[in-house]
């Protein structure tokens, strides 16, 4: 292995986009591991994008490089970016996209935003040990750049050069902030009821939401989501009752049914409301 | 290549949980070899897993890792294994995902034992040259090991560690038998009468059966499926009438229907009756 | 890197024939980098595999083996193949899946045939520097071939051996025609109207047209399509009304709508009239 470089995209699995991009980082670096992590985000849902990346990058090895290709404004004034921090690269439009990763480089508590259920992004400063690049050097760039696809002339080229050993400021110039999202948050109300929202419905059916285990009050709880009312966390996915609810595996409450889709069986989607209660 | 590590799982093509798995596994093993087999089980479906890694393991030159995470009892007690064959390595849970390999292993007519269309599975004594492990020793799972999601957690690793050249004893304790149910298979008459089930219908909507080559009677046969007939083997789908039966390429009888699907086309679905009857 | 290999078939996502492929691959040249192109063509749509294949293949490095396996004619008459061209090789049957590299293989002007909207493939003959094979020799075959998946059984390991450094004219004999298929071009009127088709609607919903930037005459254009009318070309799709037209990232006409499925806006499906006009 000589690196790896992930690719997480809306392209879905009925074109050869995916393919030409990957073509274009072997011809510059022949000897990169190529790893997809999503190619299934719904059309132009940076948020969705933000979400699934958040998920798997903190699993691989140091030194990754992370490319992201949700990019609804290509050819619009919208940056391209390239995103080093302690552990990894990212190679982005600067729309949102690395938000979770950019939260992730504030300790917590110092810096740390309220988050929000807005998905409206902004500018953000960067965390210790971050540092971000525009784009603006065409020599790492295919000879032609299309209008409509920069994640094939831009992105990927760029990326491959990273991966054989060109330098961050070869790329372009330092800029000191990038376009984020505040990630989503629950409310806490002053009774202490914690007001969560569906963040993502993965294959499975499970509802993850955006409630972290260190949000949890200690004690029973009392989970409620489309007027069913859940008691309790289950340990497992095969203990509880048909509606369960748990910790999932990246540390998000998690509401599932035992053998089925918790989706369908609520006719739930993102953004529903999910209220946790601790024992009265 | 420093060796081969496959995946098989039913966590769809919308998440990022595969790529979570390969992140784990490079960053023990850069140099392995990643192949997906499939990931578009039916979520919990542990018979569809074993018959699809039924028609692609064999393919696979000597000493490949078979990861399969198809794993509804996640967290629960069922056991997690590593099954070890002349040929390849395996790594589950121990919930009959492996059922076909581990059937593989009685020579034909020794230990062989009925089939049947359960789906239960039980206690299966190995054949010779197989070994299993019960993966119980904690040093090659991730550091933190969450309730539901073993196949990043510990099966991941493992199958890392094993391509890495760690022995299969360090792993865990050896373990006499694994759960297997007896793979599908046809009904005889004493007529000669066969009456098979459709086992899997594939993306061309082909439908599958547990009936075998050697299963069939010589001479002429009629073949009734959903109450339409077909008169004899066709050699390839491109030669009989608009519906067609052959022996497919994993060595069992499909129906299929000329550059359409015989699914949609008869209404099947898996677990159908296909009586299958020799020249009157 | 020790050669790449892309595959391109028809084989959907829920079964394991591709990774059956793979395996036979790895199994004669573990070395091999294999590439995705795509698996979700239509069962047996050989014109979709041919434009799909020819929006990837030339962002590859020179010298890669694309496997194509969109093959209703398994097992009948139809030829297996081997095509070198000056920058790489392709691997599939003769059906006209290689119907855009065969024409890109004549210069412009010299020896182009008129093109159309018949997806009927006939002979064609081959441009300077493309030789062809005919797959005849079974020395390079896996040892048993079935007669229904001649991807795993022959196209597979002839390009695994390929990929090794067997030179071409050990898999069989030189044949001077393939079948192909004109690629779709649109109509010119005797007024200058330009009456394009939708080649291909992408996992956006965009409209790819068979019209290309070359056919566009200078000036403003009006695109009409569905009844519906677009003014002039957008430069990108974040810039434009709803529904949109631009020159897409292989150089063809598409049309699309803003952050939406034009394909769903609009009932469009392929085959469908796109008519441009220049200014009146």
């Amino acid at each position: 292995m000589d690196g790896v470089i992930t690719l997480t995209t809306d392209f879905g699995a009925g074109d050869a986009y995916v393919a030409a991009m990957k073509g274009v980082i072997l011809g510059i670096n022949p000897m990169v591991t190529l790893v997809d992590i999503c190619h299934n985000i719904e059309p132009q849902n940076i948020a969705q994008a933000a979400f699934v990346l958040s998920t798997a990058y903190p699993y691989f090895p140091p030194g990754p490089i992370h490319l992201v290709v949700v990019d609804p404004g290509v050819g619009s004034q919208r940056r391209a970016i390239l995103l080093k921090t302690p552990s990894a690269y990212f190679v982005a439009p600067d729309n949102g996209a690395l938000s979770y990763i950019i939260e992730a480089g504030w300790a917590q508590g110092a810096g740390r935003e309220a988050g929000g259920v807005s998905s409206q992004a902004r500018e953000r400063e960067l965390g210790p040990g971050f540092e971000a690049i525009a784009l603006t050097n065409p020599r790492f760039w295919c000879a032609t750049v299309s209008a409509t696809f920069h994640g094939r002339d831009i992105f990927a080229p760029v990326a491959a050069h990273l991966s054989a050993g060109v330098s961050i400021h070869e790329f372009g110039e330092f800029i000191p902030r990038l376009l984020a999202f505040p990630p989503p948050r629950p409310q806490v109300a002053a009774d202490g009821t914690i007001e969560g929202h569906v963040l993502h419905i993965d294959s499975f059916g499970n509802l993850i939401t955006d409630v972290r285990a260190e949000d949890l009050p200690p004690g029973e709880l009392s989970i409620e989501v489309k007027r069913r009312r859940i008691a309790g966390l289950s340990p497992t996915y095969a203990q509880g009752g048909e509606l369960l609810a748990l910790l999932g595996s990246s540390g998000n409450l998690e509401v599932a049914a035992r053998n089925k889709s918790a989706a369908k069986l609520l006719a739930a989607k993102t953004g529903d409301s999910v209220t946790i209660r601790g024992n009265p």
